[in-house]
């Protein structure tokens, strides 16, 4: 494919490259394992190059998105004090001084201090001041993981919505979001999405031209996001299935990435919407559905082919005596007091979701490992440059 | 002022506030240290709900400025293995198990990982690969310091351009991205601008109406953002000041803090470019002026009044001989094998700046301390939340 031809009339060398020791050779499809080595250079390979555009046009569609329906832009906090939620998957912070003189018993902070693995509860915050708020930041956890799902370093986009009584206003939101920003990056980069669609996600079912390849992606991607269960019925498919898994599903159990699987692969390999999850198996923040004898929170997870768990959301538990109780029976009282504040002093039913900027990527792209997607991965044992 | 009346027929109350123990009094004018003590009320407090709806504004403006100019957005990492510039204000991260269990010697990523001070390095890896590209996100500095110029956490804009040959060339984008995103913020939210020139910055010249004073506010900031002078001349300027300073200018030595006051000052209270700066003051990527005998480098700093430096940026050394034997000679060539691989494969003159975002809210609101222009400060002995 050559629509253009160049005639030169004088060649000047901006800078010589010895292409000998040049690990990246022309015309050459490197494997992306291959060219993960070389994070200084791989960014001047063609896929990684069409990535890092369509990355930047993902990242102003999901900004204008938020700032067009009248969202807040809010940066929470990298660093926290606030421990409590994923225990020990967390990084914790200390100067260099401290680091080397472990002896020393004082912190920079006075506190302990760590980094972020969601923006949600300073949202929360600020949804007592606007109507809506998001945040686009990035986000951290320790886990010991060199999985294709994983990084130790990722992008979440976050919105929370104050005024809100139903978790379908969440999934709109976060259908709109996906809608908007893909129609976006792909009417800004055809080319590039292209480069992925032929190469990259073969098994995908693409049409035979690039124009065509775009129009099956976006019906695929974008006319489907409509498929909706409940985690009981989940439970019942599940139980139904005819294949054998691993963790045996059971009410009240957590969803395993085999069940994710099977499920969506049930509602016909597009997204699907799971809500109303078990109490039990929830943090302490999500609303209470006051049902049973199979004890509901007001959760919803967005499950999608190939990666899994997309957006995680829930209504947010608004109602002081009922949070009050559950932070009590969970010994976490004093830890949130200023949590409980926000409920004290004028609260108002709202909700909110992430979404795993990075697993938006690699869904829509079809990148099989994580690592591909951004742009200096960091992950257990891997810190390059 | 007040230009429109409700007239309610029925009220709701959606949750409750006990005002005699809410720490915002209504119609009080609460000072912003007082605020700053209750970070998860403090948004619901006037000022703090325009600084936020102002931050949000301006932090569109300046992704659509650079999305407008061609500009690759990039997100450079968060956790870098890169610890050689700043060296003793570097936060240091460990697993909260490794912090734990200070004796163990390992580290989750193998090697000692530290919180990014910049992103320009991993920028310029970029560089490599896009004509233009920009960053915007938190960086960090363990200065010990309660001042109220400096946070351990603040924002940073940072732009690399490639087949860039002078310094002008940067300047031009420094003063296009100001002026822009100001215009934006200006015309987005002028009620909320409004507010902080009339209450946090009654220094400044301001007209008697909202309108004039936003006229006013444009022309001062907008208008004059021309001055430039070397570094050379800057010591000249400071060696003839009648004033008496703490730091005796000298060629050779920093600017300090009421060296660049009085240059803004001698300028005529406007932004100031003070260029080439001495090539031993500044760091080993800056691009040799091969000058002399007053040795220099292709530097600039942006000063403005009440502030300080607001940018600051360089030519980059893109001259394989010179970067290797400057580094050689500070002992980092082999920490930095990779950045001078960029220069071995295929260099290009470039060059970059960064924005302190946090400095920018300050200047253009007038505030005098910074920790009132960010949602969760964090500064030495303080984390809240």
């Amino acid at each position: 494919m050559q629509n253009m031809e160049l005639k030169a009339e004088t060649i000047r060398v901006v800078g010589p490259c010895d292409i000998w020791s040049f690990p990246l050779k022309m015309k050459e499809r490197h494997p992306l394992e291959y060219v993960r080595q070389f994070p200084h250079l791989r960014c001047r390979n063609n896929t990684l190059g069409s990535l890092l555009r369509i990355r930047s046009e993902a990242t102003a569609a999901i900004h204008s998105f938020f700032q067009d329906n009248g969202y807040v832009h809010i940066h929470t906090p990298i660093i926290t004090s606030n421990d409590c939620e994923g225990a020990g998957d967390l990084f914790q912070i200390e100067t260099s001084n401290e680091a080397r003189e472990s002896a020393e018993k004082t912190h920079f902070f006075n506190v302990p201090a760590f980094l972020t693995v969601s923006g949600q509860l300073h949202l929360e915050v600020m949804s007592g001041a606007f109507t809506h708020v998001f945040t686009f930041g990035p986000t951290f956890r320790a886990e010991n993981s060199q999985s294709r799902r994983h990084l130790a370093e990722f992008y979440m986009v976050e919105a929370e919505l104050s005024f809100t009584e139903s978790l379908q206003d969440i999934m709109q939101v976060m259908e709109d979001l996906f809608k908007t920003a893909t129609s976006t990056v792909l009417s800004k980069c055809p080319r590039d999405v292209e480069l992925f669609h032929k190469y990259m996600a073969p098994a995908q079912k693409v049409g035979t031209d690039a124009e065509e390849q775009i129009c099956d992606l976006v019906e695929n991607l974008l006319s489907h996001l409509l498929e909706e269960i409940s985690y009981s019925e989940a439970v019942e498919i599940l139980k139904r299935a005819s294949q054998t898994f691993t963790f045996k599903p059971e009410w009240g159990c957590d969803l395993q990435t085999e069940h994710e699987k099977y499920l969506v692969k049930h509602c016909g390999e597009v997204p699907v919407f799971v809500i109303n999850y078990p109490y039990d198996l929830k943090p302490f923040y999500m609303r209470d559905n006051e049902d049973g004898p199979q004890h509901t929170v007001a959760a919803v997870d967005l499950l999608v082919p190939g990666v899994g768990e997309l957006c995680g959301g829930s209504l947010r538990e608004e109602r002081l005596p009922f949070l009050e109780s559950r932070l009590q029976r969970l010994g976490l009282t004093d830890a949130y007091q200023w949590y409980l504040d926000l409920r004290k002093f004028g609260s108002v039913p709202h909700g909110g979701f992430g979404m795993g900027f990075e697993r938006y990527l690699q869904y829509i792209l079809g990148v099989d490992n994580i690592k591909d997607v951004i742009p200096f991965p960091r992950f257990s044992h891997s810190c390059l440059l």
